[in-house]
């Protein structure tokens, strides 16, 4: 059952001199000092010759984050045909071509802002769909999974690392990271994730989104769009996304840090087989990215 | 020059019942537990029988939230008279009313997403104005006030050391907090302040602005757009942020935790009269507010 993608099929790149650029400034003390941040670009995005939005990403997977986009927003569907993908780096434009006519004017019109560290908007109809949705009821996360998925993630080089002041999401089968996306918005993250299993036809019944960003709302209606069944943050939660999570019979654990964690939505998956008085508390390296996991708040 | 307004004129309430649910869950060991969760709810926001958006809030000031939001995104002028307000809580509306008429419905039709923990949306045309603004250059920010802000905030009760997975914005004058507000996304606690500095007549000139979170493009174009000069943050910076704080001649200040802070953009309003190798490490409080700060991630 396991899938046969790769550990870290993808991964961050904190060596592409695109994705992060050294900046001076001062210190406390007045001295000079240099530092590294994480650049953010334009891209904007048309579907069939209609331009659809303007995000600002860290620009690593263009083609992934505009269709994710598109199908997290419902404007592709599941079995839509994609004829065309055209990335202009030059123009910070992104164009997919569908087979299906398509046609957004009006939905483009109404918009709701979503809270928290958000793309900020979902459409209506949306929820509509949200209720339509069955989760695998066979799904299961085991804690020894969980424990090994944290420590290999918090452990991997990422443009966190390197940079701080940006969000990362995570695909995973059992203990196995498989996609790790970071970007400046986490909405960016999730969405090139949905848009690198849609191109690859990877199955999401099986698997398990870690994300480091807050359970707010949205990333429970993007998970629960996305397939995944189980749902797992180092962050807090929202009533919302709580509330939305057992809605869907999602399972939602969150404040997931060394040998803790909380689980408020979708209890039943959990297989309890790690002794959690015998896992270790975080190391220093990841006891260290937690004190500032707080610069991608 | 200080501001005539008390410290912590408007500060969080985390006793207020309808801010925050109790919801209980399993822990690491399968044990129920319970905890506490931020509450959020749509606000759909009118202007003049125009509907301009739904957001997700906390709901603590719907009115202050719906000034500020307009204003933010240039719908309303600063010299705009708000000939009423209409909040109505069962239908989860408010109703803002202007002397003047107003149409954009062109206007919401473009839209830019926006990076990280972000309303997500920004005009294009706030970027024409963005040029425009001319920043205090009497302003200052002295190291001994910084110190002393991130003391009083870290220490003061909020719904983030009650719940975490939340924002705070808070409006500062030299060493005193004034206006502390939080929400389930930074830009809702950053438009129920600028609201409440307009419906008061707030100057902002002699003002600071401090918040959790990142100091994104966003951010440093709100903060601009609210003519306050200085901007510090707990967290870090992206690459567009520092670009435009510079543009600007804005103070970004960031990463300012305990003694230590980065200062990346105009960095001549700061005066360095403390002594940072006297300053003490953040106590144990604020230590633990750190490590749980991703909460709000």
């Amino acid at each position: 059952m396991i899938s046969t993608m790769k550990e870290f099929t993808i991964k961050p790149d904190p060596e592409d001199p695109r994705l992060v650029r050294r900046v001076s400034g001062v210190d406390e003390s007045g001295r000079p000092v240099e530092t590294s941040v994480v650049m953010e670009r334009p891209l904007t995005l048309y579907l069939n010759g209609q331009e659809i939005v303007t995000m600002m990403t860290i620009g690593d997977h263009p083609n992934y984050l505009a269709v994710g986009y598109l199908l997290n927003q419902n404007m592709l569907r599941g079995d839509d045909v994609v004829t065309g993908i055209d990335y202009d780096e030059d123009l910070e434009t992104v164009v997919v071509r569908t087979k299906r006519k398509t046609n957004f004017e009006k939905k483009l019109r109404k918009k709701t802002l979503t809270s928290g560290c958000a793309q900020g908007t979902v459409f209506g109809d949306l929820m509509e769909k949200f209720d339509d949705i069955k989760l695998s009821a066979d799904a299961i996360i085991k804690t020894s999974w969980l424990y090994t998925l944290s420590r290999k993630i918090n452990m991997a080089p990422s443009l966190y690392l390197a940079a701080g002041a940006i969000h990362g999401c995570v695909l995973c089968a059992e203990d196995c990271p498989l996609v790790y996306m970071e970007d400046v918005g986490r909405h960016n993250a999730v969405d090139k994730i949905a848009g690198y299993m849609h191109m690859h036809g990877v199955s999401a019944a099986d698997k398990i989104f870690y994300t480091t960003g807050r359970l707010t709302s949205e990333m429970v209606i993007k998970t629960v769009q996305m397939r995944i069944p189980i749902l797992v943050s180092r962050s807090g939660f929202t009533a919302w996304g709580v509330d939305l999570a057992r809605r869907a019979g999602l399972t939602l654990i969150g404040r997931a840090k060394g040998k803790r964690f909380l689980a408020l939505a979708g209890e039943s998956r959990i297989v309890y087989d790690a002794d959690a008085a015998t896992v270790a508390e975080e190391d220093k390296r990841s006891r260290r990215k937690a004190s500032v996991e707080e610069d991608a708040a």
